[in-house]
């Protein structure tokens, strides 16, 4: 938990205040000064007495006892500072600017982590080093241009790039986006994204608290406590937009099976994304037309009256919005005729409705007034410049006095940026958010309105055989099971798998052979690679051909044994499962085959997966259509792929020593699943979460 | 052709020339005026001998001879003052603002083609009406704001829509995008795009022309005016990027094949733009950014360095250029360390190359002169903003320096558009582009890079059967060819069927099942959707159950007879091409199955169809790999899938009435490609399109 004095601090030191408003001591000291910080403000400067104005101290013995710190000096006497600070000084706040911690080597690493140590040994908050401060409505306590406008109600922004949070803070300006906190991290030495949202979540305030929180971030250190928070205020009923950058980096390719060089890093990001309800963006301009929408009145549908007196933007936003499956519903009858005759003549009201070159304010007023009524219409987009011959003051004072008194939520498209640039700031001004671009805008409407974050039933997961899948699992070593211990875990997972024989020698195959049910397939044991080397025998039919084949298979390099099944048909399934660092697994399915190999079409989810998350899962896939019976073939028990999906996710929870497993194929027909190939590889670290802990967090 | 006096007028009468600068006639005269018109400038106005200046005459026929008139009267007094100006005034040029013509109704309509008349009369060329006029380096006949910067080397831009293009050169200022010629078209009446599109090409130069044109469309009359122009100017190493608004309008979506399901409007507009070899754009922003990427030197391949004082937005680009297919190389070696040693301690220069908060503009220089050198580097990426505490003058200096004298193209991203406001206007006034989103940046450099414009080999299509294949059609009706028919037309285009026969009673089924080669397929004729009627049989091996197979498909409702043929086997593949309106037929290919009717993996493209465009179509699909062979499973002859494709394309030109061809599936080994179900539909047109004329064009 952040401590309140870094929030809300009554007295604050600048360690490194001047003069020179081009240095970020200096600068920070201005921008506290100019935007009115109310608690008393001292400076430590090594030369002066005086500091802008402000009374300067030359040591930071002489200081009085101060909440916050802001620390601008070299990271070589950051460590001295802290320490009077925090034993002298009852200081709980810090904020340190300087670089030249663990960003630059090993002995800035060590550096960081004593003054870190010092500050939790004085019960403080440290935000930083190497950041460029926090900004909310009670301080400006950074050293950068410009500060946005603060409002109660603007977004709440965390940033893990300081030049990030500067270059969004200035595109945002020209949008008229707001801001109520924003904190930069910087090396995220004690406070990272996470313990910011832990703090944001801890002290929400449905009245008060703002509704929209918006990320940058570069890693995430402790992906279950993101998700706790992120989750926790989604629930509450926030809205959470995020860009998380590099997220090309390719992640842990080496991986053996197709799950491991499917599920690079980034799927864990967008599973985690996904599961806390997140809206994942990839670009400023994109996360800040996503933050202008999210801040408007929310809408119940998805149906768009699209308003213009320009027909080019209206129709590029049309081809945006409906190829993204948002709806521009066709608008007739009775009412919309009574609107046509107030138009000019050549005006249309289907919708787009295009009140022409010539349309006025007072037509604008009409059509919002009839949308606002028009129970196929759920939100406006008002797209409205200037060709530059006449003023719009008139059009842009209905458009904000509409958009306040309306239920509905209007979003104003002002393209004219050069033309009536004045008029758009006053627009602004009056607390309006202005989008420029139509089709940017479209883009980040259909992904805030196709974004869904349904809860996952928390149905308590099924762990009925857990002692006996501990069990089993503690007396085996790290790496790639047996098919036969796998088989048996899958049992406990409730998992159907086709009774495979493990065949040694000729006795054995002799016993096998007789009492196995025909068609059966042979797969070498002991290569890691079967189909590569020619190690999986179909449709066998008799006894004959099963011990020919047998012999073939032993011949093969590192065979040393055979396993008998028999031969299932079916429809081939894939579910797979993942881990990485310290994330939740990783599941995922798809149809087998080329579908998963050649098609790459999986679906992913981070467990717990419950069965409504599995049947999302599996709709989402390309090939539903064929799982539910294409051509005259009939469908699989889609029920059923689900259920085992979540028996998966269980086993997971059960056994999170999984570092891998891989059902490849699983035979589906209209009745039944079963599993005929299996790879589970263990690995264990030093982690320790309990199943139930998930419950909790998601 | 255009009229030269439309381009280059000595002589303007503004008719309806006013003082008041908010009507569009007071207006297009101050711009005029503004932007100093070096011709002579007359006006006409009822009431005023002198208008800003300007001698004014109160009625048309006072007036002297003139080259150019600029209309903005109300449509009633446009045909009687065009009417004087045709034959009294040795007028040529026209521009008209006025609305009410074909756009508002049916009398409209006629009043635009009587006032087209008398311009077609006269040999003269009309803009418009509803337009907002031209601009290009010899006047400003527009009645809008801004004027751009205008510019030889700046782009040329037609657009189908005036707002849109208001809108566009606003946006285009703030990047610094030059324009050296604006056109709108209005309601092209005369003259549309595709005609400005042929003035630019007929009068092409490629010393002095501009070499980037932006098209904003929202219909194309003419597609192989279009194609023809287009194509031209793209091979004399012009680029185009053009938005083709109304993509979602939903085509002809009533056609029975799953050839016309797919293929809607859109795919037509799509495969005119690649057989051109147009960049296809999507939005305003979109386009301009994609146009100042055009406008810089051309990069020799793919292989970005990003340059950058601020981590996080370099991270973003780097995302956004490797997922979409560009190389950030690593760098290393003896030079890079030694451009590490002139940076500061915690730079990076691996690439990104970071140079960190504090690098300087020297530094810049040190890394841009390294990377110009680097062999690994065919172009760079300068991201640099402020944080507000210093100028940034010196580094943008360098930076434009280097553009002008380095040899690899230099991009630069400057997102500070609120600390450095007044540098990055300095830099955009020395000629520069400035983007401000390294995301939208990163878009459109991906979308250019990876633009092909790979031209088709020229080689004359094989048309050795065309007058058996004339003969054929020509005594047949429009509609569905029988597959008798059909597949004698296949043969004489060189495709290769499983040889049918059709059986209508006993006798000829006995004689059919004693020659026939084992196993057979059975499909019922008459019934148009075979599938779903149970009216295919696959895989009959026996004389007795070919006699059983036929009654049972007899008895189907509608069945006229039966056809019988040898079971192929093999890998389902799909061919299939459609017409639309008056457009060259776009053919489709794809596996065939699931592949065509679930997963939609299709690729198309516009005839006629080259074997190299025939590869690069199956080489693009999904189902790629699987075609070469995967899992152990041989692939097809994919030449021979090509050269099939090929096939019908020359097909299509010896038979243009074909609507619609289904060739699904045929059945494809590694050896041999056969089709095995056919369906063409005839539907003449009044077009007549002789087969060499697309050679000329495409």
């Amino acid at each position: 938990m952040l401590h309140s004095k870094l929030i809300h601090p009554k007295s604050i030191v600048v360690v490194g205040g001047s003069d020179n408003i081009h240095s970020p001591g200096g600068r920070v000291l201005k921008n506290l000064i100019d935007h009115q910080y109310k608690g008393q403000l001292f400076v430590v400067n090594p030369k002066q007495d005086c500091v802008q104005g402000v009374k300067a101290y030359n040591h930071i013995n002489d200081i009085p006892e101060v909440d916050l710190a802001i620390i601008a000096i070299s990271a070589k006497y950051v460590f001295e500072t802290v320490k009077v600070l925090t034993q002298q000084k009852n200081t709980k706040g810090f904020i340190i600017f300087s670089a030249g911690f663990s960003e630059k080597d090993e002995n800035g690493e060590k550096l960081e982590k004593e003054i870190v140590e010092l500050i939790n040994k004085a019960g403080g908050s440290l935000l930083g080093p190497n950041n460029i401060g926090l900004i909310n409505n009670y301080y400006t306590g950074v050293f950068t241009t410009p500060i946005p406008k603060l409002d109660e109600k603007g977004v709440d922004f965390i940033s893990g790039s300081g030049a990030t949070a500067v270059f969004i803070i200035e595109a945002a300006k020209s949008m008229g986006l707001t801001f109520s906190s924003i904190y930069t991290v910087g090396n995220s030495a004690q406070v990272g994204v996470e313990e910011i949202l832990e703090y944001l979540d801890d002290s929400f305030k449905k009245e008060t608290s703002s509704k929209v929180k918006l990320l940058y971030i570069e890693s995430i250190k402790n992906p279950l406590k993101f998700l706790k928070h992120t989750a926790s205020l989604i629930r509450k009923g926030c809205k959470i937009a995020a860009i998380k950058a590099g997220s090309s980096e390719a992640g842990n390719r080496a991986a053996s099976s197709h799950t491991g060089a499917i599920a690079n890093s980034d799927v864990f990001i967008d599973t985690l994304f996904k599961k806390a309800g997140i809206i994942r963006c990839y670009g400023r301009n994109e996360l800040i037309t996503v933050a202008g929408i999210l801040q408007q009145k929310e809408s119940e549908g998805k149906n768009i009256a699209i308003i213009t007196h320009a027909g080019g933007p209206a129709v590029m936003l049309t081809d945006v919005l409906s190829k993204n499956g948002l709806i521009i519903p066709h608008l007739e009858g009775k009412e919309s005729e009574a609107l046509l005759n107030q138009l000019f003549d050549g005006s249309s009201v289907s919708n787009p409705i295009d009140f022409l070159a010539t349309g006025n304010a007072e037509q604008l007023g009409s059509i919002i007034d009839y949308c606002e009524t028009a129970s196929e219409i759920d939100a406006m987009a008002v797209i409205f410049g200037s060709p530059g011959l006449t003023t719009v003051d008139d059009v842009y004072a209905v458009l904000d006095e509409k958009i306040r008194t309306s239920k509905k939520p209007i979003y104003a498209i002002l393209p004219s940026v050069v033309n009536v640039k004045n008029e758009i700031q006053e627009f602004i001004k009056k607390g309006n958010i202005a989008f420029h671009d139509e089709v940017l805008f479209g883009n980040a409407l259909t992904k805030v309105y196709n974004h869904s974050s349904i809860r996952d039933e928390t149905k308590d997961p099924d762990f009925k055989n857990f002692q006996e899948a501990r069990k089993l699992v503690d007396a085996l070593p790290d790496g790639y099971m047996s098919t036969e211990s796998a088989v048996t875990l899958l049992e406990y997972a409730g998992v159907k798998f086709a009774t495979p024989y493990n065949v040694k020698n000729e006795v054995e195959l002799d016993q096998v052979s007789k009492s196995i049910p025909y068609p059966v397939v042979l797969k070498v044991e002991g290569p890691l690679h079967k189909s590569d080397v020619g190690g999986v025998i179909l449709n066998i039919s008799t006894e004959a051909e099963l011990h020919d084949s047998f012999y073939k298979l032993m011949r093969i390099e590192g065979a040393t044994s055979v396993i008998i099944q028999p031969m299932i048909k079916g429809m081939e399934l894939f579910i797979g499962a993942k881990k990485e660092t310290n994330y939740p697994h990783v599941i995922l399915c798809g149809m087998g085959g080329i579908f998963v190999e050649v098609l790459k079409d999986i679906s992913a989810s981070m467990i717990p997966v419950s069965e409504n998350v599995a049947l999302k899962m599996i709709t989402d896939l390309k090939a539903y259509p064929i799982l539910k019976g294409v051509r005259g073939q009939s469908g699989i028990n889609i029920k059923l792929f689900a259920e085992t999906i979540v028996n998966i996710s269980n086993l997971l929870l059960m056994v999170p020593e999984i570092a891998e497993i891989d059902l490849n194929p699983l035979m589906a027909t209209a009745k039944d699943l079963t599993a005929v190939d299996v790879r589970i590889r263990l690995e264990r670290t030093d982690e320790k979460l309990q199943p139930n802990e998930f419950n909790e967090i998601a």
